[in-house]
C-alpha cells in the first residue's frame, strides 16, 4: 500500500527482517552484527539465528512463487530463466561450510593503525549445512562446456540495490565454478531451514572456501564470462596491500580480488581481561576457539603459548569433520590445557594454526596491515588474569 | 664384469653420474647438492647441470630398451607393464614447474636450534619444463574410474633400493593424481632433454605444487590404493611437527604428509655480508630472489624492507608466466630499488611473499622451529653492508 511505499522511500531498511537480540551489530543500516564469541565456538554447526550478518544494502523482500533466477551466457543470445521450482528438480547437494568475513577480526587491525571498515571482532564467521544444487549442474545444463578455455569467470549477482539502483555482484573464477571438486552449490536451505531473509533468501550462492563477500545472496543472475564482475565489490574493495600502501597510492586494479582466505583462527573464549582458574597448575579453556583455512583445506594442527612462544603447547582438536582436503570446507574448534607457572597473575595467550598445506599465521598484525582491515590472520592474542 | 660388480659392493655409489662442478654438495653418498644462488635467480628456467639434486640413495642404473613401468590397481590382479614406447604413445603433456625440498632454507632454522637433516641453503629449489605423459591418461588405461570413492592415494616407487634392498617410495592423495587440473605427468623429459640420471632417467613423477619428496624419480612402480605409501619417507619424515614437539616426544602417526607447500621467498643476491653500492640514495638488487608457493598458488607480491618493518617496499616481480591458480607451478624472480637513510653502513634486507590465497609468510623461525627442520618459509633475512 501507499503508506508502506512512503516508508520504504524513506528508509529502505523498513523492511529489513527482524533480528536475534543477542547479535552484536557493528552497523545497523546495512545490518551487520556478529554472534557474542562465546556462543561461537558452543557450537560445531552455528544456529541461523546466531549466524554473523554481512549485508551491504537494504535486505530484498523475493516472493519465491514468481522468483527468477536468469542465467546468462556472455556473447550468446542464451539466456535462461529458472524458477525455484525448476532449481529444484536438479540433484540437491548439501555441503558443510564455513563462510568468513573478509573483515573478520579487523578490530584487532585497527589497534595497529586505522583502517576503513566496519569494526569486526573474531565472530563475522560461522558454519553452516547448505543444501541446493551444483552451480556445475546449473551451468552445463545451460550448454557451458566445462573444458571451454573461453570461460574464465562466473558473474554474479544479487537483486539487492543502492539508492541509484546498482545491485550487489561479485564473480569467481570459472574453473572453481565449474570443478567437480569445487562444491559450489546454489543454496535453498540453511541448517535444514529455507534460508532465512538475512542470509539470502531464496537463494545464495555457497562458494566453499572463498570469502564471504563472492557467496552472493539474493542471488538474481549467473554470468558466464571472459571477465570479472565490473561491481565496485570485486573491483575496489575486498582486496589486499602492502603495509606501505595508503589510500594516496593505492591503486585497486593492482591486487587481484580475495577469494581463497588464507588460515586463521581466534580465541573466543576466555575474552580480554577475563580472570580464569588455575588448576593443578594448568588453565583448561574448553570451547577456547576456532580455526579454518580457506581453499578446501584442513586444518591439521593449533599451537597455544602463554610465555610468548618460549613454550608452545598443541590444542586439542575438539570438532572436525570427516572431509579430507581440498574439500574440507568447516572450521575446527579446539580447547586446550596450558600450563601456568605459579605466582603469574597476567598471562596473553596467543594462538595459530596451521593448515593441511603446512600453511601459517603470521605472527603480527603490523607486518600484513592494508588499508582496508581485510585477511586479519596474525596471531591471535588475549590477555588474561588468573587466579 | 666382475671389476664392477665389485666396486659396486664396496661402494655403491661408485656408478652415480658425473656433476657439474658449480654444484655446492649437502652431501656425496647419497649426493645432494644445491645450486649457488646469485646463478639461480639469473634464468627463469633452471638448466638441468645446474638443477638442484636431491638423492636418498645411489642412482640406478637403468636401461631404458628394457624399462618397464608397473601399474598395479590393488585388489584387482590387473597389474600394466608399460615400456617407454608404451608410454610415449600417450598424449605429450609439457608443464613448467617448480620443485623444491622440503628441507630448502633449513640452515636458517638450525641456527635458532639444531634440527635434524642435511644443511640445505635457499637453492635446494629449482623451475623447469617437464614434458611427459599425464598420470591421469595412464591410470584410466589402466580401467581406473576417476569417480570412485575407493581410491585415497597413489603411491610410487623407485627403483633405487638401500643396502636391505628397500626402495624409495612415497604416494600422494588420489584426487591429485587424478585431478584435470593437477597436471600430474610421468615426465620423461626435462627442459627439452632426456631426463638426467640424477633426476630420474628414464621417468620421473612431477607433481606439480607438492614437495620434492613425492616426485619420485627412476619410477619403477605405480599402485593405486587405499593407503598411503608405508615407506620410511612417506611415514616417519616429511611432516611438519609443533616447535615443542622434540625427538623424545615426537609421534609420526600424528601429523600429516607434507604434499602442497606453503608460500616462501628467498634473496639470492646479494649474499650475507655482501657490500652493497648505494645510488641516488637507493640499493638497486637485480635477480634479488625468487617466491613461490605450493598447490599452484601465484605469487601476488613480494615486500621488503631494510628497516625491521618499519616501511615496507614492493618488489618488481620481474619473471613470472602466465597461468592462473591454482595451476600456476612456476616460481616469480623479483626485485627491488630499496631507499636508504643516508650514513647507515649495515642493514638486513627482509623478505616476505603473499600468494593468490592471500596466505603469507611466517616472520621468525622461532615459532615454526621442528626437529626436522623442514618447510622453512619464515621471512628470509640478509644482513648486507652498503656503501
Ligand atoms: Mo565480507
Ligand atoms: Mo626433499
Amino acid at each position: 500500500d501507499s503508506q508502506h511505499s512512503l516508508e520504504n522511500m524513506s528508509d529502505p531498511y523498513s523492511s529489513d527482517p527482524p533480528r536475534h537480540a543477542v547479535l552484536k551489530p557493528a552497523s545497523v543500516k546495512p545490518f551487520n552484527a556478529e554472534t557474542p564469541p562465546f556462543l561461537l565456538v558452543e557450537q560445531f554447526i552455528t544456529p541461523n539465528e546466531l549466524f554473523y550478518v554481512r549485508n551491504h544494502l537494504p535486505v530484498p523482500q523475493i516472493d519465491p512463487e514468481t522468483y527468477e533466477l536468469e542465467v546468462e551466457v556472455e556473447g550468446s543470445n542464451k539466456t535462461v530463466l529458472l524458477t525455484l521450482d525448476d532449481l529444484k528438480k536438479f540433484p540437491k547437494h548439501t555441503i558443510t561450510a564455513t563462510i568468513m568475513c573478509a573483515g573478520n577480526r579487523r578490530s584487532e587491525m585497527t589497534k595497529e593503525k586505522p583502517v576503513k571498515g566496519l569494526n569486526w571482532g573474531p565472530a563475522a564467521v560461522g558454519n553452516a549445512t547448505w543444501a541446493g544444487v551444483r552451480l556445475r549442474d546449473v551451468l552445463k545444463k545451460s550448454g557451458i562446456n566445462e573444458d571451454d578455455k573461453k570461460w574464465k569467470h562466473v558473474q554474479f549477482e544479487g537483486v539487492d540495490f543502492d539508492p541509484t539502483g546498482k545491485t550487489y555482484g561479485a564473480s569467481i573464477p570459472f574453473w572453481k565454478a565449474i570443478d567437480k571438486r569445487g562444491d559450489v552449490i546454489l543454496a535453498y536451505e540453511m541448517n535444514g531451514s529455507p534460508i532465512p531473509r538475512d542470509h539470502g533468501f531464496p537463494i545464495r550462492v555457497i562458494v566453499p572456501g572463498v570469502v564471504g563477500a563472492r557467496n552472493v545472496k539474493w542471488l538474481g543472475k549467473i554470468t558466464v564470462s571472459e571477465n570479472e564482475s565490473d561491481s565496485h565489490w570485486q573491483q575496489n574493495d575486498y582486496k589486499g596491500f602492502s603495509p606501505s600502501t595508503n589510500w594516496d597510492t593505492v591503486d585497486f586494479s593492482k591486487s587481484p580480488a580475495i577469494q581463497e582466505l588464507p588460515v586463521i583462527s581466534a580465541i573466543c573464549t576466555p575474552s580480554a581481561n577475563e580472570v580464569v582458574k588455575v588448576q593443578d597448575g594448568h588453565i583448561l579453556v574448553k570451547d577456547l576457539g576456532y580455526a579454518w583455512s580457506g581453499g578446501g583445506q584442513k586444518i591439521v594442527r593449533v599451537d597455544v603459548t602463554v610465555d610468548g612462544g618460549n613454550t608452545w603447547h598443541i590444542a586439542d582438536l575438539d570438532c572436525q569433520d570427516a572431509a579430507e582436503p581440498p574439500q574440507h570446507w568447516s572450521w575446527t574448534l579446539w580447547s586446550a590445557r596450558i600450563p601456568i607457572r605459579s605466582g603469574i597473575r597476567n598471562v596473553e595467550i596467543w594462538a595459530k594454526a596451521v593448515d593441511s598445506c603446512y600453511n601459517t599465521q603470521p605472527e603480527t598484525f603490523r607486518n600484513i596491515w592494508n588499508l582496508r582491515g581485510v585477511l586479519n590472520n596474525a596471531y591471535h592474542r588475549v590477555p588474561i588474569k588468573t587466579q
